[in-house]
């Protein structure tokens, strides 16, 4: 079993075992991934671009930038699972048509 | 290399060619994920909750919030590269903080 | 009748007239509002600080993003009706709490 | 002097007082909105269409909702002030081209 699809059963589990099957539509999910998405972008609001580089990030700072990213990229995998998309071949495609796009 | 790694690599090569480094400051990457979102979010923003579930989307629908979930996850593995995160083991690290907050 | 009552009565109507009460739930608006607030944040992405002062801007972008406000404006007057909240009243609550807060 | 330019001010002058203007830039005010939009969003995500309608709300949770919907217009009046954009105006317009858009 790959990265990906190891990753997919523990969060698909990890809800399972809460009954959160109910909760997970594709809707709420979608709004999860805004949700999440809002508070890494909240991360970075005051930070110059020069700041928001690796090496300037206190250490602290960037466990936290770490752990939003964990939380979007986990429900981009439980969306992607409930609704059966493969999402590194997503992934691929949409990188062919950027490909084609930006010549 | 495994999957992750790869996309990662091909996401990498295709901004480095277009010259578009300077632009890929994490605090840039982390508003494309935001503005990333807000197309996806906007997909299911008149959906019923029902009306979201794999079976009920057309195929044109599906198609494109699979491209916008891809949108998503390119900026995701884009900014995870920049800040040097393992962002599978940032998900595996998460879930485990998820573990032990919801028993 | 004030501006805000106003503004916000010509948007109810807009939407009664279409028969859109029924897609205007709370969860629905508080979606669009995110979805036009990535929008506006995607105009912003790729500039830099500077460049996304009001002197720098040109006057395409500048109209592009005044119409980006006005959408996530717009659905905040609406999702305040919906919910029956007097919004600048909401705003000076939470002045008072940011006063203080940040002293 | 109207309500809107009222709260306008007075959100400035939180602004001034604490020399904060620097941190405004329209680009950094841009992920405020988004970030809160974010907070807004996250406050519905589980909830049912129904479950989100004013009357099933708890009044707490009616309280952080407006507290959300507060800080979105906020930093939306923080964004126009900052631009020299007259909000009122921009949502007329933009009620405006919808009109012509959905007949």
């Amino acid at each position: 079993m790959d990265q990906i699809e190891n990753l997919t059963a523990s969060i698909r589990n990890f809800a399972t075992k809460r009954d959160w099957g109910k909760f997970h539509t594709p809707k709420n999910l979608a709004m999860a991934i805004a949700g999440e998405a809002g508070e890494l972008v909240a991360e970075f609001q005051w930070l110059t671009p020069e700041g928001s580089s690796k090496n300037e990030l206190s250490d602290e700072k960037l466990r936290d930038i770490r752990l939003e990213m964990a939380d979007v990229q986990i429900y981009i995998l439980r969306l992607a699972d409930v609704l059966g998309i493969d999402i590194a071949e997503a992934v691929s495609e949409k990188m062919k048509i950027n490909e084609s796009r930006f010549r």
